[in-house]
């Protein structure tokens, strides 16, 4: 198929689904995103997104995963189907599964993931329930015997680090910084344009087809002691540091009311329990840097350089 | 029934479940305790919490929503059954009410609400599809022909009051304050034991039979910038007011990942749509401080005293 293999998208103006819909265009894919109608009149940021995708070349195809034959009529359309659909809405993919069935002519199908590998997970409640949903879809994909590619792509980094993790900051803290556990678990921080080219590389190589793409990037598989080092030499100042023990974050977890909590379980996974890097990529998993080596991504270091 | 009717709480160890088994056992009620044998070991607090209800006379039963014959058993203990599973398991209630199908004899279920009220709401995606899943259980319960209440207990006082909903905060802030919206539309600060208190007085009370609860307490439902003109008189201060415009909430919403955007779209519906006070009571609906003004509830004045 090569470059020129048809894409669809659904969830293309969210949150990670806008950066693989400009990954898709970039790389020269006719690019077809499904579009819910009433999103573009509500929003306007969003309208504006979708007309500039419209303008580099995009079909935007109405429909949505609750009306099954605009589903069919879209997926009809492309030999790839991409959903970067929002947390919330992961169940809703199995109405895509059931979509790709029944066309039958679907060559991979990457469905939301885009975090923590859910098949190699240690994450307490709430978030279990989050990544045990995800592994549902997966486990139904490949019941269908669907083609497809997992894309674990751990941190987003423009969500970790411009704050480094404080809540509430909008720029990295100067004076103190409080960490999850003992700040040694390493984690992987990925700049979410990142994110989309490496996904786009992979949705037609033959060496992903029924992998789990890890997005492992060395430069960027650091403990958050290192990213809190990273910041400290950049801005010459030593941070105070406060570390709250397991027992304490798993207390912190239990007596914060959802939604609040769910966060904070992800975060425990991640950087306590170092749910990212805590195992060996096995043989149904390949590492994204070392599949593409020509994708010059950004490093932590240079992303929070602009911060300084 | 009154005083004597058994009591059976599911999720009783979680961030609002303490409270209602606090006030269950405080009010004199028989009262059994759903807990799954694997969390006391997990967290030493948990397991301190589950001694003190049983030093308090609680009565633990071993099981878990997953656990169908466990749940029979459970429910055949008592008279009623509230449910205050946190907010990844309001699907899992669809086993409580099978259960309490099963067993005939419930005289009151109440689900896990203790928010805003789902059948009278204008949130926007991911709030949305929180609020229609607790609505898809009220209309199992009435389905079944189930006797119920549905508390809708609005804002959580201890979530939103210590920071003024500033996220990051440890305190309510003394300098700058971020609102959503102009900061007019009212909502419902309740604290957490009044919760409790309000829950078990309604459990077998008729007037509250197969009706919404509502805590909209006179004292408590304050716009935002009462609240904080409220905690300016406190501190004698005037804080710097950041007011955030209804179109760039649904844009920070757009824009944040989940779980991040959850929260950001729940306060949307409280504080810009005003769903916790734009609607007048129905005749499907009751107030709690009307039904019993006895009950001395902690004032939004109170509650912020504290911090000053």
């Amino acid at each position: 198929m090569g470059s020129s293999s048809r894409i669809l998208i659904i969830g293309a103006a969210g949150y990670i689904g806008r950066h693989v819909a400009k990954a898709s265009l970039a790389l020269g894919h006719p690019t077809f995103l499904l579009i819910r109608d009433s999103t573009a009149s509500a929003k306007p940021d969003k309208a504006q997104l979708l007309d500039s995708f419209k303008t580099a070349g995009a079909n935007l195809i109405g429909g949505s995963l609750e009306d099954h034959a605009s589903l069919v009529e879209a997926v009809k359309k492309v030999d790839i189907v991409i959903s970067t659909v929002g947390g919330e809405e992961i169940a809703s993919q199995f109405n895509i599964i059931k979509a790709i069935k029944e066309v039958g002519t679907i060559q991979r199908f990457l469905p939301s993931e885009f975090g923590n590998d859910v098949d190699n997970s240690h994450a307490v409640e709430p978030a279990k329930s989050v990544f045990e949903l995800k592994a549902k879809v997966r486990r139904a994909i490949e019941a269908e015997g669907i083609p497809y590619t997992y894309v674990s792509s751990n941190c987003f980094a423009g969500y970790f680090l411009p704050t480094l993790a404080q809540p509430g900051l909008t720029a990295p803290p100067r004076d103190k910084v409080v960490i999850l556990g003992d700040g040694n678990a390493k984690a992987v921080y990925v700049n979410e344009e990142d994110i989309g080219v490496f996904t786009i590389k992979a949705v037609d190589d033959p060496r992903t087809l029924n992998k789990t793409l890890y997005l492992r990037l060395p430069a960027n598989t650091l403990s958050f002691n290192e990213v809190v080092s990273l910041w400290e030499k950049k801005i010459d100042k030593t941070l105070e540091k406060v570390y709250i023990p397991d027992e304490q974050v798993l207390t912190l977890i239990a007596e914060t009311p959802f939604p609040g909590n769910i966060g904070i379980a992800i975060g425990h996974s991640i950087f306590v329990k170092g749910d990212q890097t805590n195992f060996e990529i096995g043989p149904d998993g390949v590492e994204a840097s070392q599949l593409y080596p020509d994708v010059k991504y950004t490093t932590v270091a240079e992303y929070l350089s602009k911060f300084v």
